[in-house]
């Protein structure tokens, strides 16, 4: 056994010791603030105190770990993924990238270099927002972005994020202080599992992020007539759901078109008043597009806007469109991605660039930090799922692509003696 | 005001005067057995031993009111329709029928006419099905086809159909005994509203039925793979959804080419575990055949099933056909239907013939006895709803139609010298 396969098989017992942590004893359900979620906090604090950090829970639930560098003016490196889960999860996803950043940072602080960067270990406290239908409420309050009106949102059972937080023991006051200063940041990395099916398809072990893709996401509602499906001849019909699966098939099209830039879904249909012999007179459905690039993106939006224009008019059926969300997309540092690409080659990999269809805590982070991620292969790319896996010879890859990396970085930034500019000078560097 | 107009006037006055009879103050609803569903059965009672008929309640509560013929031997020729309505129904569905009926046979006996067959005035109590979910229960004890097995079913509170109709003071035993006896059946008549909208589109006030069609009901399952909306590219995609909706287009793409033999509609779509970011893994939905053709009913099922496993197979989405429910189309007797179109000729209307896509009580009767029925223009088609409307003009045609084919069948079966043979026999006759 290698020295990085022992190394994958420690990562995976933390991994299955935090999965047995659980509200719900027939599956992995570590929602924010639960008390499986405290109790599993509580337990990455420890492995952090054990390998010998400076550890703290912030206000929002967050874990952190410092390694601090003895050099004035040291900037911040961040390594981190979340730890909250989906009800009924995986055990990978989230936990996979905080156990393998624990690896990491074990093996520099053993290895007794100074660091010319103070390392932090993030385990964020929400990035699923299962319960507060939220996005990244960890890793804002890391970025100095939370937003505090969220405060009174309120859960299933009535209880309130403030009030959850404080029966945490945080203090709502220190929210704006656990923020990253925003002139501390060196950079950003996070180890996440793919959550999709390429990495396995290709038969490769890892990837870097491209990019975190944009998102709009709309609720369209076609409204024909009525009528009965027995009376009503075909000719005379405004069926709702035809112009729906005219639409759906639509779209489908334009995202196989347009399939290195983009993904397209309708992923919920309701037919209103449904009945098997009524002809539809009402069907209200979603539209999920995504992209890398931010004209692609809206080019696409404006043009599935005009195919249902399209379809409705030619079916004398009226539509409602409600852009009900919209995020832009969000590049991973190039000069960062460099490394990493070194780093997998050097590792004798294949060095695939995948965008993340997904959103990752690097959304929130990378407005005031260059950012940077690996990808793991899953099985089929399963997720949110118990039958989420992930191999240990991939993990044990992984880790010897992150050492690599983490060196590299260490190395440029110690080249710079001491310099302490932001990271998005490595693109500079490189340009050279 | 004509003499029609005048009757027409009558019918309506009733038609509001029961519709004003309901459970709920703010819609028309009289489902079967409930208190309103009681009262307006006393009030059609009343109405019909108003005009000399001879009533009772029988068991499945049906209203029946007689004008028995003094001839030895005579037959029973039925005029009928329901009283029970849907939930927020509309006032026309069912009650038109019965109380046009009554207006019919109070002209005859005003007449003073010896007539060569008994009259039978029915208003049947359970046409709708939506208490035990079940059809035709009132017409099927006429026709002597009354499954007692569905005396076991229960309402949404509990109460079995065997308790609510002994809570009507009706004796189970009876049932059997309720059937117009097969050997005296020599004809069934039904006015209805047509519940589509060709009459309303030809603008033309009444049609004849040819037949009532026959209806497969099937539902089916498609299944590929649920996946990220983000993560999984197009590529690589098993969408039960794109399924569906590829079938949904080809169901409606086959009415449309068959549209003079069927129609088709898929009327109830669900996606399983939807959500908008996911890729949708299972849909279900309904789809609803119907012609009034026997074979072109079948091939329309065994084609548009062969097209939804090519669907499948081309999408690698696994697919279960289930048939929930089918019934033949059943024929309007042709004779009766010359007779019905002689009449609309000589009252100076078009004569329309129309296939009924939607059942009747005729279906049961069919089987014990020739039905003809004629259907009225309905304000857009629009029914089971409190928008479904009549004219009062298109009401006066209707009864002056129906009285001149009474009369041609009175005419007829009196020229038999008092025979008493089975109604087909009109058919023979006009074929000589």
């Amino acid at each position: 056994m290698t020295d990085y396969q022992k190394r994958a098989k420690n990562v995976l017992t933390k991994i299955n010791e935090l999965a047995a942590i659980s509200d719900d004893p027939t599956c992995v359900n570590r929602t924010f603030g639960t008390t499986a979620f405290q109790q599993g906090s509580r337990l990455i604090q420890t492995w952090m105190q054990g390998i010998g950090l400076q550890t703290r829970v912030d206000a929002i639930g967050n874990v952190r770990g410092r390694f601090v560098s003895p050099i004035a003016g040291a900037k911040t490196f961040v390594i981190a993924s979340h730890m909250d889960t989906v009800v009924n999860a995986g055990k990978f996803d989230g936990p996979m990238g905080v156990l393998m950043g624990l690896d990491l940072i074990e093996n520099l602080i053993r290895s007794g270099e100074t660091l010319p960067f103070t390392l932090e270990l993030i385990a964020f406290s929400d990035e699923e927002g299962v319960r507060f239908h939220t996005t990244y409420l960890g890793s804002k309050v890391v970025a100095g972005s939370f937003d505090t009106s969220l405060l009174d949102r309120k859960d299933e059972s009535g209880t309130s994020l403030g009030d959850l937080i404080q029966s945490m023991g945080g203090v709502l006051s220190q929210l704006v202080n656990d923020a990253v200063k925003s002139d501390d940041w060196l950079g950003y990395f996070e180890i996440h599992i793919e959550q999709g099916p390429v990495l396995y398809e290709r038969n490769v072990p890892m990837a870097l992020v491209t990019a975190i893709a944009g998102q709009k996401r709309v609720e369209i509602t076609f409204t024909g007539m009525a009528g009965h499906a027995g009376t009503v001849p075909m000719d005379m019909r405004q069926d709702a759901l035809c112009a729906a699966a005219e639409f759906i098939l639509e779209v489908e099209r334009f995202g196989f078109i347009n399939t290195h830039n983009l993904v397209a879904t309708v992923g919920k249909l309701n037919v209103v008043n449904a009945a098997s012999n009524v002809i539809p007179g009402e069907v209200v459905c979603s539209l999920d597009v995504r992209s890398h690039d931010v004209a692609a993106l809206e080019a696409a939006y404006q043009s599935i806007q005009t195919v249902c224009a399209n379809i409705c008019a030619e079916r004398s059926i009226s539509f409602h469109w409600n852009l009900v969300q919209e995020t832009a997309p969000v590049a991973c540092d190039p000069a960062m991605n460099e490394l990493l690409a070194q780093s997998i080659t050097e590792s004798h990999y294949d060095v695939i660039r995948l965008v993340s269809g997904a959103g990752h805590d690097g959304v929130p982070i990378s407005q005031v930090s260059p950012i940077a991620m690996l990808f793991v292969r899953c099985f089929k790319g399963i997720s949110h799922n118990p039958l989420e896996d992930v191999d240990l010879s991939d993990m044990a890859a992984t880790l010897r692509v992150a050492d690599t990396f983490m060196n590299h970085i260490i190395e440029l930034e110690t080249s710079r003696n001491g310099a302490t500019r932001r990271f998005e000078t490595f693109g500079k560097l490189a340009n050279r």
